[in-house]
């Protein structure tokens, strides 16, 4: 088995050799743009490293993993519009550099392009990928749009947040390491199960980045500690807070999210204080052990070497200790 | 043989029969109104009338068809954002009716969804139709693009104008048909000889609207007569005018699709009195005639019923002199 930095390298050196720049270039150059920004590119990481567990090669996975990466990257471009994003990866978002039609065109020629990468498998592969690509960009989809509704109601209970991140985050990450599976020709019930251990830590993952949005260190975590609190966002914390606390914490909490302070260092400060008294920081992090266990859970069904669990195992706690 | 007014039927039925409407309904909801909006649904006709020419029944070219539709409504509601455009088919566009993050996200569902329209196919037929899919949908983009080019460029040349009307309107057309040729299993040469009669046909059917626009009856032509005119917009009538006009015409025209009048009577008085003694109007109705007949000769080489090439060439002059 390859490690997470070869495979990282591997499909770095394969997005450079990729031939985007065609024309119309205003189509495509913003294409190649937000695909050479890099990030960790984790999801097709895991579908080259399930490749792997499954006895696939790398090469034959890796049109698999572009597409994934293509398609990640499509809905970021179409995100940072909804949301009116300035910067990526520290640089400029697409419609900020161009201009907003350029985002969404070039996002569309994305998603297809992310299909047509696909092609190079047989019909039954092809099929395989091609389904399960697009239940999984559909759910996205839908998990984006259940974020976007959340944004202006205040009953969201901690189920439909579970199934909001469920599909905006977690699906694809469960979809990329299936891909691997696919490709390698696995058994059906293997491939299911990868999926779901991808899933559970998916879905670990973004109440973690809840978690840390509050509780992390400003150092380390690469986003501003606090950001979800500046916001108002309606993250796990906050709900299983509103959920725990008593009549008066609850009004001090639902006061803090409706205002906007130029200063937010006693706000954040306050909510934190709530988060820890009423027990939802405790409870958030008892929810990222549990998906976490249940993704580790996943690998005792499945039909591999132990020293393969142990690969998985590695790499899941690696990526919830952050060191990925 | 089936009628179009039949196709037309069946197509309608098949829509309002859709169950689009699930969940979250902000996501759905835009979806189902525009495809509510109807038209005359003229690509799905094709895809089901090519099917019936090589001998396979409406049901089995039903899923292929409804794609081409979802698609095809994909794009208009992504147009509509990237021009601003307040209506279609005389009733609210979608950013409108709701907003423009809702026409993003809604048009990228309809983009996938489509996709899913072609998995009731086995894995072969499925692969075929999903590549065919693919590369005319990222044509459709780069016709777009070139479209938006073109609004702020002076050197725009003829075959680059019908670069432009190909990729973003006949493409569609011809892969529509070859749609129903693939699901019917006909032979390679068959499904390319009636991709190119669509595609012939699609070019002659969007010149004559461009001819039409400045020379069709108010009564019969379903957009506003001068449209493009008032719009400045260049078409094949304005290019050929620039490319046959001497200095005095040229300089004249130049000006007249560079200002913006309140009242543009005079405008399009004066462009129409150019696009004639030019002789652009002439020359547009000769490369009308002259795609519309090469639609025709594909025809010929068809390996079909002569019943059947009959059957085709009334449909496409039915088209052309826009009776369908």
């Amino acid at each position: 088995m390859q490690t997470v930095s070869q495979f990282q390298e591997i499909i770095k050196n394969h997005f450079e050799a990729l031939q985007i720049n065609k024309e119309p270039k205003n189509l495509y150059e913003p294409i190649a743009y937000i695909l050479s920004l890099g990030g960790k590119r984790m999801r097709p990481v895991l579908t080259l490293m399930a490749a792997e567990i499954f006895n696939a090669s790398c090469e034959k996975a890796i049109s698999a993993a572009t597409a994934v990466e293509v398609f990640h990257n499509f809905s970021l471009i179409h995100d940072d519009i909804m949301d009116d994003a300035p910067l990526r990866r520290g640089n400029q978002t697409v419609h900020e550099k161009w201009d907003v039609n350029t985002g969404i065109l070039s996002g569309d020629a994305m998603l297809i392009l992310a299909y047509q990468f696909f092609e190079s498998y047989e019909p039954q592969i092809f099929q395989q990928l091609a389904k399960l690509f697009s239940k999984t960009a559909l759910e996205v989809c839908e998990g984006q749009q259940y974020d976007v509704d959340f944004e202006t109601r205040d009953d969201v209970t901690i189920p439909e947040y579970l199934k909001m991140i469920e599909y905006k985050t977690a699906v694809l990450v469960g979809a990329a390491m299936k891909m691997g599976a696919i490709v390698a020709e696995t058994s059906n019930e293997n491939a299911n199960l990868i999926y779901d251990f991808g899933l559970n830590l998916g879905i670990a993952f973004q109440l973690q980045d809840d978690y840390l949005d509050a509780f992390g260190d400003p150092e380390t975590f690469g986003k501003q500690v606090g950001g979800d609190i500046i916001e108002n966002k309606k993250t796990y914390l906050f709900l299983k807070a509103l959920e725990f606390s008593k009549a008066d914490d609850k009004e001090q909490l639902l006061h803090l999210f409706s205002i906007q302070p130029t200063d937010n260092t006693n706000k954040i400060a306050s909510v934190k204080e709530i988060f820890v008294s009423s027990g939802a920081a405790n409870a958030t992090q008892d929810a990222i052990k549990s998906y976490t266990l249940k993704a580790f859970d996943t690998l005792e069904k499945m039909e591999i070497s132990d020293e393969k669990k142990m690969v998985l195992k590695v790499f899941g706690e690696k990526l919830m200790n952050r060191n990925v």
